[in-house]
């Protein structure tokens, strides 16, 4: 087991990384300020885990209260969050029981915001089972539900008191699952990080097969490129965490635009990390060579690299409601090579549209 | 107009006190990061008082979104919150657009919860226009909504950019409301103040004539108590901040069995207090002179002092889902005198029930 130590301004963390690590109870009771916790999952996930998980608890005398909601991104919404609030009061949960998220990031994200909103907050463990919750939505503190109008626009800034990454869930991943969570973590490579991508070079077909310390390696590296982040910029307030958005404002409106969960999250950022790319290139900030680089190491990751065709207004339209907007402009992030990414507001939009044409003629 | 300058750990903002200050849009710009702000206010005031903060805000080159939502505690809950959201959304209200909460409690707890969740957080500034929230709800960066099984049970601590509040408002407020005020204002003498619950015996004649130089002190001296409080546990943690509390445990009883609304907050918290008086007598902690001279205070504010005949059963099951339980025992506040108040787990069952009969007797 590997130890990532999280030190933010007035608060730290352990991400623990590792084999078998469910079953571990004192992981968690370690970090409980009391012997009570309400564990969080979905339908899918609570026959694979919730027993294991919850057991280890009770024999180490924790009391358990068992929350299982409806799978799926749909439900990432304030009447499933109002499910949840519903069982935390129905069993008087306190302000020192824990939530633990056990999950993707639909509960990671749900369960988070729960754990910062209920009471005015309470303790919260979060126990990603997705590659895509391991390196990125369990790490860093976002909590979000998603609107009818948008996704993540009502949530919240709020830490775990520890993320308990268990690589041997992994193996049970379906392949898609998989890739997205492969996606941000070649991000990562993109924006600050160009040693990490040369390795993911190297070892993404060992990182495909589910290769345990490959996979562990890939998980450690991420965090640790997301916290560096994060430290320096928690509410996203300086600009420096809005980097780990590359793809993500093409990646929404795509995800948007084809209706919540037709694409997986990390396919969507794929796409639009590649869209991202190549509006770097309509303004000679990148190669060729280097978008050919990125876009063949997406497809060994198994991830889609060509946009679905929406049309140029959509796109567009869609992208106008993007948290990231700011005085009416929309902000890029864009790359000026592999490893160094940068914010910019400065983006002609005849070069936004020759990317998402040459994207989705890529189709 | 007088300036009381909060200092939190991390943030610092200013309560301005006076007459006629909704109009001076110099008060809010100062703060604001972006010329846009969406007022947030309720059907009542909304005639009273929105054209003229809106229209000065547009005066100083400020765009100006007006949401105006249903009046009324009952209307404190998610739906209305999101019709907030959707209005913001619908607006495009971007992270630095500032959410400013025209209103009372309900007002300033639904927006100040908005602004804490909307995006991950968006700037707010808070314009109490009800003596209750002047002296209480404002202060302190406590948000929340209600929640079928009880009230305030979602919310987020979230520190506002500056409190502005407008004696002049207060003149139009009825006289069940100013009393509700001042059973919190009150509540500052009983629990720390004793030199300023004199001053309240003295003044309270003034006071319940809105008298404007009366007032003002009375805001100023409980934001003071309120800040040196909240400054010293600002997340509820250590237990300071729950002295706060007094007389809130059996309030909100009676709010919740009697109905929401039925009573006002400040109502139920002046009975309440009365009952954690006799409590704390009937525990030989005070004297039956104190817990006279607490009565004799609230009867000349115009409040109730008798509480209302829900069955000692029925109290008791109420409490048991107050936010302040903790590891499954109820904790009181209680007066070892006036102006010393102390939280206590150790509360004989019979002590609670001699001081609830007593209180009913006396209705």
């Amino acid at each position: 087991m590997h130890t990532v130590q999280i030190a933010l301004a007035d608060r730290s963390y352990p991400i623990y990384i590792g084999e078998r690590l469910l079953g571990r109870a004192e992981l968690l009771t370690q970090h409980m300020p009391q012997q009570r916790a309400a564990v969080v999952t979905d339908t899918t996930l609570a026959p694979l885990y919730l027993g294991t998980v919850a057991d280890a608890l009770v024999a180490a005398g924790v009391s358990v209260i068992r929350v299982v909601i409806p799978a799926g991104e749909q439900h990432k919404d304030w009447h499933t969050l109002n499910a949840v609030f519903d069982a935390l009061l129905a069993n008087r949960c306190e302000r020192k029981t824990t939530l633990i998220a056990l999950g993707g990031g639909v509960i990671g994200d749900l369960t988070g915001f729960a754990a910062a909103t209920y009471l005015r907050g309470v303790p919260l463990i979060q126990l990603p089972t997705t590659l895509l919750a391991q390196v990125d939505s369990s790490v860093g503190g976002k909590t979000a539900i998603n609107h009818p109008r948008g996704k993540n626009m009502i949530g919240a800034f709020y830490q775990p008191l520890a993320v308990i990454a268990d690589i041997t869930v992994l193996s049970t991943l379906p392949q898609r699952e998989l890739g997205s969570g492969l996606a941000e973590v070649i991000k990562y490579g993109l924006i600050r990080d160009a040693a990490f991508f040369e390795w993911l070079e190297q070892n993404i077909d060992a990182l495909v097969a589910s290769d345990a310390d490959a996979l562990a390696y890939a998980i450690r590296r991420s965090c640790e490129n997301k916290i560096e982040v994060v430290a320096a910029d928690e509410r996203e307030e300086s600009g420096e965490r809005v980097l780990l958005n590359l793809g993500h404002t093409f990646g929404h409106a795509i995800e948007t635009g084809l209706g919540y969960g037709a694409w997986l999250h990390g396919e969507a950022v794929a796409a639009g990390a590649v869209i991202a790319a190549r509006v770097s290139q309509q303004m000679g900030l990148l190669g060729s060579a280097d978008v050919a680089r990125i876009v063949a190491l997406l497809k060994r990751a198994r991830l889609p690299v060509a946009a679905p065709d929406l049309g140029l207004e959509r796109y567009l339209r869609l992208m106008g409601i993007d948290k990231k907007v700011e005085g009416g402009t929309i902000r890029f992030v864009l790359l000026r090579a592999i490893g160094s990414a940068f914010l910019t507001a400065d983006v002609p939009q005849r070069a936004v549209a020759a990317a998402l044409a040459a994207s989705i003629a890529n189709a």
